[in-house]
């Protein structure tokens, strides 16, 4: 950390100050700058909020954080980038693009079942689908729950793909766990930190879905989380986040894909349909992810996206995610990916 | 809702249109425009998401909803302002302002009490302390849990002043309830529905705090989705908005006062402390909310902000409190408000 | 300037940044840390970006300021507060308020007069009236130009109300200038340094506005080019910043209130009708701003607000005003301020 | 124009605005709501702000506009994408991706023409180097003026590159067009409405920059200020918009690509220089770009970054620039460009 004196801080003050830092287990070390000076805090400042309250004392302007507060999700700690198996035979972070896909909520047998055998012809490694569904409104369809789940299963079964779908509640993650390959926590829930703690203490791997004004530092932190009861399998998923623009539901943050990779080993992998929220977007949002650098992508499908009971106008039909696949292969290998 | 065609949408799509409007059970009424068509789709338009779903087809451009999807939580239909007891003879929504005051979180007995008997010498009338802490991150002061509600009950029972204190975890509801008069939604929950949920169910009212990315509709959602359960003390809490403003924690938006206002019978509080992130900041804040029309404030005082474990720059001293509440008096009265 | 190393940065990577650190003029002092080293350039940091381009060294982490970039705009220059004339007998920055009243645009001299009247009566002290409108669309009303200006200068005369008018092309200072007594930079011109630059070497006060995505080091810095030239009287105006939410036309900043009252000495007024778009949200932010501490409000009145040919909607009609007025007188008192 | 009724508006108030909207000339055209009655007004509403001030009529809840604002900008008026020259042999709209780079400030004659004859090599089409540059800081460098033009002539002399420059002041125009053969609107400018009428009555095509805040409808509106005035050459480009985060200078929305396509004829470049503000993001977000679909690029290229006067974090070096150009033509071929 370091601290920045008030212009007219005395002797007095500066000497207090530097009392109080070492009081607090770090090394207190002066610069005499022309207009003020400023201590650096030296030692471990991560998990000491305590540092940042020396700037309620008047004689301190401010105290700004040096480190980053994240240690397991850094690449300090693990310089390589991360390479793990979602379910038998479906790694991400890899060479290959992992490419999942499905309708927003889980609406029924044949609407599900017909859609993931279009998007496993397509290409799509892992089926989407929500069975619980946090929705704005408490009168709109909240998802078939358990049923969903089941219906999840059976369209496993049928098609071979694992399936990821999203827990919204603590009390929910075993029952959720029981079916699903890969839990996901919803961009409402990224700082949910009672469910995050569960979902480190689980076996499956965690799809962890940026908030809508999440920045990236916090991202890492609730990811973190998860990391650090031990469940490393975390895959990072950008869906847009929240800005004046209207014209998009949300504003696709696609150089946070570059800054993930500088900062964390973790895969990233992107979610052009919630971000842009209509349909004619996705396909260049496809492209234009797999080309700035992430490790997969979250796309969905339904077979008939003017009768969804949910986000029906950013879904792709079968052949339009059919076609959006072809064209990806072309970006994906000049991205030196496999798809 | 109004379904706004394509320019080249033909004669046949906008049967086609109408003919999926009276489908769903809406009356279908078509203006013919100089550029376009649009078709007004008359029906409660609540609860329905699939009418949005409409915008995927080719020749429909956009679907633009004309109602506000809250019904409970609106002026529309309660016209007069809610007005209900938080703890014998303390109410929210008259003429006497609330002031809820105390320490971010609860860090030990003698902490808590010297700031309770504090703030309530200066006139506060809700002790406010945090046992469960939502913390960005995990190596962070997580909070007292049980034993720190344990000491707020103790404060209550010293001073008399009624408890609001939150609660992260729908598993954590029932206990929090047994200590809390006031149980908090924080912001990170403000769209954590499960937990919504079960407030519904409790006999406890709720303060609803606003996230850093809600809008003033998905707000009256949230407190929607409470009241629609049964429960119809909710508080609704502006804290603060995510901007690009970095001189402050967040953006305070006043103007949110006047707007739920005439959109809710439901009382507005306003959290300075949160808001803007320095203590200096905070007693203009306070000033400005009452002149705006909320009906009480939510403040952060610590009886040693620079020690204090979290929050330490935005706390008040019992002194400075004291200077504010005093300074308020004259406020309140100017808006015809007792304090 | 703190210059961060990169953690595994060596020996010689360290010689060689202090280097340079000097080259550019500046003391470096290295504070050795745990994880990394940082670097203080000590030296007067303002005005030399070089510094920032040390970030470019694939050594360095990041290179943060510490000083703010502001001289003549801060209250370490002046310690108190700016009060200035800006008409005889209409001063800005000490007791008494100042509230500038007005229509959006000058459309015709019975409403101008109508209006001018009416808000002189009610107790504005200024008159507001744009003869050049920056308008979003070119289709759109563009103002009366010079006839406005001479509009504004005949209610000047009737009235004896002071006028300010928005001057929106630096070919144009001159001639606003030759009609107004105070010169208003508008919220799309905040950064337009030529106009700046000149109306810094102008001798009438200027109103600066701060735009929609302006911080507020950002808003100071606009404030600095005026006073860079010569130029001591400038008003500072928060009228509102460009956010996610829709249910205001801008959310306004009144925290930027006392903000700007720690860090400048520059007087700062409120446009409560920019900010929020709706006439029905006005009154309430006026008081809120008087109580925030702001010197001022610039508030659009119309006679006849439904037939305005620019921004009717926010326009308050001359009975709302004359009733705001009267209420805020409270705010005022409250507030130790005089109306 | 949708106009929505108060909910409690009665026969008597409908029938009042109804007969307003006639006498603006609009056909009145109503719907009888369930809960309200919404009034559609037919006719062009473009250029009309009258119908959006009957907002402020006590019985009116909303005025929601309809059609898209601009006129020449829009794919309606002209469905084919726009494809011109810039300069003799190099277009933009076409199958060719236009790459522009260069220095953000011209600083010296070896400075330009080392970095002019680096990225012509690599198969930059266009050189970029201000002259006139807009500092946030009035005491930061502010550029060569004329006699940075003179070194852009140059440098166009010895490489053959036309050369796209900014252009901050109306004044300046007439002196940048005799240089310059593209002229550049940076984002602060964007509202700049008197230099874009200016630019407008150009014969050489215009470069504008979208504003920090600026809406893609806004954008276009700018556009149309240009087009209006007889000037069809105008190429978009995105360039970050602001948001919350603070990992990157800007958030850059590449979804603006397939928008703006969608909307409008005119040819969209990408600057991802200042979007990020590194370098190192900047290489992912050219392949993003072109991946997206983008008509080219401007990206900033110094021949020592570390001792740029201006934006030194964020320009390539030579080298980098090379090793990008030659990657992206893997992404060009993928998106069927030629480059």
């Amino acid at each position: 950390m370091i601290i920045v004196m008030k212009k007219d801080a005395g002797k007095e003050a500066l000497a207090e100050v530097k009392k109080r830092v070492r009081d607090l287990g770090y090394k207190a070390h002066v610069i005499h700058g022309e207009a003020r000076d400023v201590i650096g805090a030296v030692g471990d400042e991560r998990g000491k909020a305590v540092l940042q309250s020396l700037e309620s004392l008047p004689c301190v302007e401010a105290v700004v954080p040096i480190l980053k507060p994240y240690k397991l999700a850094s690449r300090e700690i693990r310089p390589e980038p991360s390479v793990f198996e979602l379910a038998p035979g479906v790694t991400v972070g890899g060479r290959e693009l992992l490419v999942m896909a499905g309708p927003c909520s889980v609406e029924g047998e044949e609407q599900l079942l017909e859609t993931a055998r279009a998007v496993k012809a397509a290409g799509a490694r892992v089926l989407r689908g929500g069975a619980f569904k946090p929705r704005t409104s408490p009168y709109a369809f909240q998802g078939m729950e358990e049923e969903g789940l089941k219906l999840l299963a059976a369209a496993r079964e049928a098609t071979g793909l694992p399936i990821v779908t999203e827990v919204v509640n603590p009390r929910d993650v075993d029952l959720v766990a029981r079916y699903a390959d890969i839990l996901q926590v919803g961009a409402r829930n990224v700082q949910n930190f009672p469910l995050l703690r569960l979902l480190g203490q689980q076996d499956k791997p965690v799809l962890l879905k940026r908030g809508m004004a999440t920045t990236i530092q916090e991202f890492l932190m609730s990811a973190e989380y998860i990391l650090s009861e031990g469940n490393q399998r975390v895959v990072l998923c950008e869906r847009g986040i929240r800005t004046f623009e209207t014209a998009t539901r949300n504003t696709l943050d696609l150089s946070a894909v570059p800054v993930l990779k500088e900062q964390t080993h973790l895969p990233v992998v992107i979610d052009p349909s919630h971000a842009t929220g209509h349909a004619s977007l996705v396909p260049s949002m496809c492209y234009a992810a797999v080309a700035a650098g992430c490790d997969g992508l979250l796309v969905e499908v339904h077979n008939h996206p003017e009768t969804a009971s949910c986000d029906g106008p950013q879904s792709l039909t079968p052949a339009g995610f059919a076609a959006v696949m072809d064209k990806l292969r072309r970006f994906a290998a000049a991205a030196d990916r496999d798809l």
